[in-house]
């Protein structure tokens, strides 16, 4: 049995419901995956969205910046926000326009974020931060010191309140158009690292989890 | 001399505002190359963020969907969103967990959305949508007749109230760590297509503009 977290009005997925997923295990995964968030928030009553580095640990969700941040000071104060992450895995090339659609993995998570304040909780959670965007790296590099850690804001939201949305396979079109002549088919799209650009003055190997990243 | 966007209070870009770029090339360009975008709208006094696919005419935002959709039936009223593009470039390894960072181009325009009901804007801005995600393709596929027409809301927004910001380069690390012994630089990420699928039945040859698709 997988857990799955319960359905609220505003996190069924109405549009297309057959693309809704409710189960942990896959929210967790496109979370993980993804390397930016999109955070939504209201200011004076209207919306602002803003990209961001996002983390997962357990059911919590961690996002974090500048404690000089407008957009994360106001979130801190207990303001509701929308974090968003979608991943493109496709183009979907169908034989009339219309049909025409995207192959993609997205999670929406609403809910209010806590500022993390406990020290314990910080450090574990920029170590975590590290990990989640170069496995491997948080152990060779320097930790933060009391000064940054000072100046980093990290906040924590619950993973409660979610969904997921995939979209997968090819075209549907419509009967009379299958015998188009035209090419029809998907185009896969994938987030792929180049070469590694060492820094001025490095000297020392480009390390296994860089030569060989993948998400 | 290039033309700008009047900077606004809200579009002004604060954190690192050595960051922030306010030509419209440049808004334009990053628009143009993503694949999707991120609106925020508020629904009921709360932010709410779901991914989707724009295009771009002069200095008009459009971004379309089922006329049955939530989202667009929110925004057709008249309703303030704030649509949010990210390009992500490159992972950025510094020598200390603090100074880690990534490249990226990101634009974010602020504005009330209108309802396309000129049917001439619609057809023209259907294609430019096509064509927005695969050149090449609008003039072979079978394009929208009148029931799908009626099916598709497309939506418009001015960029007028816009701002993009962008980081580049190598990290940049506190004085006393660049003799770490650590290796140092960018890991460059790209969206990258795989090898096209045919759908089933298609005999056609994959296109030119599918074979060398880049962005």
């Amino acid at each position: 049995m997988t857990a799955t977290v319960p359905v609220t009005d505003r996190t069924r997925v109405r549009r297309l419901p057959k693309r809704g997923v409710y189960d942990f295990e896959t929210i967790h995964a496109i979370l993980d995956e993804a390397l930016i968030c999109h955070v939504g928030f209201v200011v004076d009553g209207a919306p602002v969205v803003i990209p961001t580095i996002h983390w997962r640990q357990g059911d919590t969700l961690y996002f974090h910046g500048s404690a000089a941040s407008r957009m994360l000071r106001s979130l801190k104060n207990g303001v509701e926000a929308c974090v968003t992450v979608t991943l493109l895995d496709g183009l979907v090339l169908a034989r009339s326009a219309f049909h025409h659609s995207m192959n993609y993995r997205s999670v929406v998570v609403f809910g209010t974020a806590r500022e993390v304040t406990d020290r314990e909780e910080k450090l574990r959670a920029l170590d975590a931060l590290v990990e989640h965007v170069v496995k491997g790296r948080s152990k060779e590099v320097r930790a933060s010191n009391e000064i940054e850690l000072k100046q980093t804001l990290v906040l924590a939201m619950p993973i409660e309140e979610a969904s997921a949305k995939i979209r997968t396979g090819g075209p549907v079109d419509d009967e009379e158009d299958y015998a188009r002549p035209v090419w029809a088919g998907v185009l896969p799209m994938r987030l792929t690292p180049g070469e590694a650009l060492p820094d001025a003055g490095v000297t020392a190997e480009v390390p296994e989890y860089v030569a060989r990243y993948a998400r």
